[in-house]
């Protein structure tokens, strides 16, 4: 059985075909997001530290750490993004207990990171690329951490499945050489917006498959993706989820502070036997309750947390208002 | 490939692992239903007529029609039940262009229900009761029409899995005597209460798959059982149905009157590449509009279908408020 462990100093998650699907908290993340850029150059955290805590409040169970800015004063990431990903990572792990993952598209960066982290990050990512085999595969030997392994390589990125998987493989077979076992390689099979291309579902429930059962590891993805450009796209995400683990996907990054996408989530986990009586359905159903009332998803979640003594993801004793 | 084809007069709905998921509206049905049942027993069809077409309108593709009324002027079922299936197939049948599910457990209802459908409709159901097999597959076999297969038989409703697959089997092989090919079969294998038996989700999947390649069959289920008992139950079958479908399910007898699941279904037609170029999913995110703009998706469903032409739903030129 495949299991990929992931940990903070004190918590660790299990990402596998018998556990409740991993969630990893992607907001933290100054791609796209102007103002978060702009306060991260100032040394201004408070966002940072307000998606942290939102984030594991709605069910986060993993949280991305992106430290991608380009500097108006400094546009050269690979002196800024390192000592930004450490301070960051060290902040985030001196408020949530839930384990990292380390997001980062200049190896230095994600150096500085699985030095500042403590417990067992995964590491976000390795590709097929060649230059990125040989600069990333090291340090997760190194390191001794799990790492995603995006399916695109030097000739970008393949709409044919066939061809993902072939690169999936590849890396596997290659960080193989290196040591680094199968079920430290959490494959994001690469998914397609479905209003692009209609077969982007049901390429991912097969390349899903065929990664458990014939390379035997986890799997994740960016799961909205799957309904850029479309209307109501929620109900995309809140069928996809539910769909993708179906077939076997185990993780995916995501935003958590969702009702619609975590409800679909916490139903599945219930329906494929991996929420024991139901006691996680129970509990998510009340924050539903106050959602009904008119409560806003994440202040719901905030309170269910705090009633039922934080869950873990807080770390003790430290209560700051986000 | 295995296709079941349903009928009206005018409309023929094909049941398929390539086809949109068929939807079977349930609410044309009595049991449970003390207001409707004494509504029957005194000849007003007006709640059978608001069914049938709020129903349609907001996406039943075939009917269910169940006479099930237990007169208090007359409880044998063999002798009321049979004409009132014969007036209410006559009616819904000329209120809407879908197909119809002739349902009862009175064989001689179901007959009369095949003398007065037009087209070819679904008769619901046999089981793997000798006497059931016995009484309903040379009805199937007269009337040239696909027949539900429930998946119990004379000991009961296994909780084995492999029982009830070996109860399905069992009941192909015995149509088969019969001359009725297993495309004509609809297997429903019995969706038990998730909250009751914590396998129950997993059971259903894994069950529809073996159905599906090793019989050939389509498949069935009483949809909503699954979250029988569980707070927001709507949530457990709007993640259980696009499982179901990633699973290989083709239809459903459920309640097409709640949006929630009506949406999870329109979104897993279009990620199983079952609905080109979206053009659905589009159609039915104005119905969402409406809705987030505080109309009740009966009603917004109704307006969507009268702005469209009614999309074959009603009975050409006929127009009447429900």
């Amino acid at each position: 059985m495949t299991r990929t462990i992931v940990a903070s100093k004190s918590k660790t998650v299990t990402i596998g075909f018998d556990e409740p699907f991993c969630v990893i908290g992607e907001r933290i993340n100054p791609t796209g997001r102007k103002k978060l850029a702009a306060e991260l150059e100032a040394g201004d955290f408070s966002t940072v530290e307000k998606d942290a805590l939102e984030q594991v409040a709605c069910g986060a169970m993993v949280l991305d750490v992106n430290a991608g800015v380009v500097y108006n004063s400094n546009p050269n990431p690979n002196e800024t993004e390192p000592p930004l990903m450490r301070r960051m990572i060290e902040l985030v792990q001196g408020l949530v207990e839930v384990p990292l993952c380390i997001d980062s598209s200049v190896p230095a960066a994600l150096e500085a990171g699985l030095e500042a982290a403590e417990g067992r990050p995964l590491l976000n990512s390795v590709t097929g690329e060649e230059e990125r085999l040989e600069a990333i595969l090291p340090l997760v030997k190194k390191y001794d951490v799990p790492v995603v392994a995006i399916s695109n390589d030097d000739t970008g990125i393949s709409e044919d499945p066939e061809v993902r998987f072939a690169v999936a493989k590849k890396i596997v077979e290659r960080a193989a050489d290196y040591g680094i076992p199968a079920h430290d390689i959490v494959v994001d099979p690469l998914v397609m917006p479905v209003g692009a291309m209609a077969t982007a579902g049901r390429q991912v429930f097969t390349l899903v498959r065929r990664l458990r059962e014939e390379l035997g590891v986890n799997t994740t993805c960016g799961a909205s993706n799957i309904s850029f450009g479309l209307p109501h796209r929620h109900g995309i995400n809140a069928a996809f989820l539910p769909m993708a683990i179906t077939a076997g996907m185990t993780s995916a990054i995501m935003n958590p502070v969702r009702q619609v996408e975590m409800e679909a989530i916490k139903a599945a986990n219930f329906l494929m036997n991996n929420d024991p009586n139901g006691a996680e359905w129970i509990r998510f159903s009340r924050v539903l309750d106050a959602v009904a009332e008119g409560t806003a998803f994440p202040e719901a979640a905030k309170a269910a947390q705090a009633a039922g003594g934080g869950r873990g993801g807080r770390r003790g004793g430290r209560r700051r208002s986000a």
